[in-house]
């Protein structure tokens, strides 16, 4: 089964529900601004790549019908929009990303009239569709190349095609070790509060025929003591220039963890994704999350007492010396970062 | 309010079932022996000490109505009641304990007549709830020194009053630090897979007025991090002769978390959690659980696609290397185990 993560389709974007999953696959249409932001919000959508595209079709969704007189203001209407979008999730580096790539288009062409800047505006949302598909791809042809025939991979929350228009980032690296004739284990951190690895990772995993099992996050340590992992890869939604990477909240723990136990951590991540306004980790704004994600389980049953308070960040950041190299769509960068990131970036 | 969590009352064993909490507060009566293991395995009455006190109780169930014409034949009904006791959970050292301790008394006093050693098993079943209560407030009153005014500590799955017959081990410490006027702040690990830290520690903190905040298990190592943790404290469930520990899944990542960011790690667990015939963690049977403990949650809803494979331990060693100290009812050991646990039990 093909997986469509996110396409624009009829006007409209069409993209997975992924709080259903893995109990029901089920496509949403969306043609409203607002109803977009509410689905990155409630992660309907998610994904560091995934939302550089969906931010970017954002935009059209909100400036489509506008009927401005002026440039000018047009311009304010695409900046109010663009905020509004801003928004809804602070840490994932390609969502500010892919709103830039879209205010550029308009910069550039700010002498063409307004049903032509709609136009191009569409255009270059659809573009990064497509460069996200090859830069996926063109990362797992990278990574690869760092797993051995016979690996244990552990990966953290979805870094895979539900988190990218195509094929993943963490995931794609697997996918593609496997496609060359390496024999690849995963084992998926389920990912508390919200189970990314149990209810996404892993139905994405099975679905792609790899050999996956679940743990839960407080299980990884026990998995290297016993000499079971040889490798630990993870998405980013933020890098910044020295290297440190916003991620998942429990990838800082697993790197801490296999550094310990001598065990490569990769993360894997597009060109996208790395901040070079962002000097270290302290420049990475970090999402507070809804306690209710942790206080019960997917909204649903109360697991905690009533009201009592939770601590509950959706990321946390990986200090750039815990971490053996990074996967990029543009090939390895290795340490040292600070120079290293720069020099690739140029 | 005054919780208690298994008493010996009316001929039978009064239990919260611990499986209930926090939504309702429930007590349930054994009288069978049968209906004591199934508690035992469903977790209504968990946590080491009380479970030592549980299963010398739980002989006397066994053996209350035996109608045995000679010792030989109470003997070996004695021993097959036991066999099934121990049959229950096998890591919690504090379980083979009560039922030894429970053997000892009928080796001591083989000539008794039947009526009589049955009386002695009850008394020593009720001596070892007493005894228990006792070595908490001690191994307190030794932990609580180890605490500074202001501390914020971080604990894992529960060691409470819920976990012994009263008071608890690491959760003892907090409050005896918290009865001599020290201001104390409490991070609970929810605990992954059955939620023992957000459904039983954050509950009877709260009942006891202390300051708690309930994390996901990958959470941990960001507020290490962030300067947020003074300390660590877990309970045991065994303890090997030269100071590993088992104990709940999870508390061996935070001893590695721990050290590296140079962190106090205490583990807290009185004489009976001690195994002296252990030599070392790999010496500890390791408990493996329902999987569908981690795919549905508590049980009930679906996380992750059905039948996908899940590693699920419910414990976990940390090596001695990594604990800064173990809070004993009879004083705190300090490091080298080797040479001090057997010192200190001589």
């Amino acid at each position: 089964m093909k997986i469509i993560t996110l396409e624009w389709k009829n006007n409209r974007i069409k993209l997975i529900d992924q709080t259903g999953l893995p109990r029901k696959l089920e496509y949403i249409y969306i043609d409203k601004l607002g109803d977009l932001w509410q689905a990155i919000k409630l992660l309907k959508v998610r994904g560091a790549p995934a939302l550089g595209a969906a931010a970017a079709l954002g935009v059209y969704l909100g400036i489509k019908d506008v009927k401005a007189k002026s440039f000018g203001a047009f311009a304010k209407k695409l900046d109010q929009v663009t905020r509004y979008i801003a928004a809804s999730r602070p840490t994932a580096r390609n969502l500010f990303w892919g709103l830039e790539r879209i205010r550029q288009v308009v910069r550039k062409n700010k002498n063409e009239n307004l049903f032509t800047l709609k136009k191009l505006i569409l255009k270059e949302a659809r573009k990064i569709i497509e460069e996200d598909r090859l830069s996926c791809r063109s990362l797992a042809g990278y990574g690869s190349k760092l797993i051995k025939d016979g690996d244990t991979i552990l990966t953290i929350c979805n870094a895979g095609i539900l988190a990218t228009i195509d094929y993943g980032t963490a995931l794609g690296v697997i996918y593609r070790a496997k496609k060359v004739g390496k024999r690849i284990k995963v084992f998926a951190c389920e990912t508390r509060p919200l189970l990314q690895g149990s209810r996404l990772t892993a139905w994405e995993l099975k679905q792609g025929d790899i050999d996956v099992t679940v743990i839960c996050d407080n299980m990884a340590a026990t998995l290297m003591q016993q000499g079971k992992i040889d490798k630990v890869i993870a998405g980013a939604d933020r890098i910044a220039v020295n290297g440190d990477t916003a991620n998942k909240i429990g990838t800082y723990n697993l790197a801490v963890l296999s550094q310990y136990h001598r065990i490569p951590f990769y993360i894997a991540a597009p060109a996208s994704t790395f901040d070079l306004a962002a000097k270290s980790g302290k420049d990475i704004p970090i999402e507070q999350r809804n306690p209710d994600e942790v206080r019960k389980l997917l909204f649903k049953k109360e697991v905690a007492p009533a009201g009592v308070k939770v601590f509950n960040p959706a990321f946390d950041v990986t200090p750039h010396n815990l971490i053996s190299a990074m996967i990029t769509d543009k090939g390895i960068i290795r340490p040292p970062y600070n120079k290293n990131i720069k020099k690739w970036h140029a």
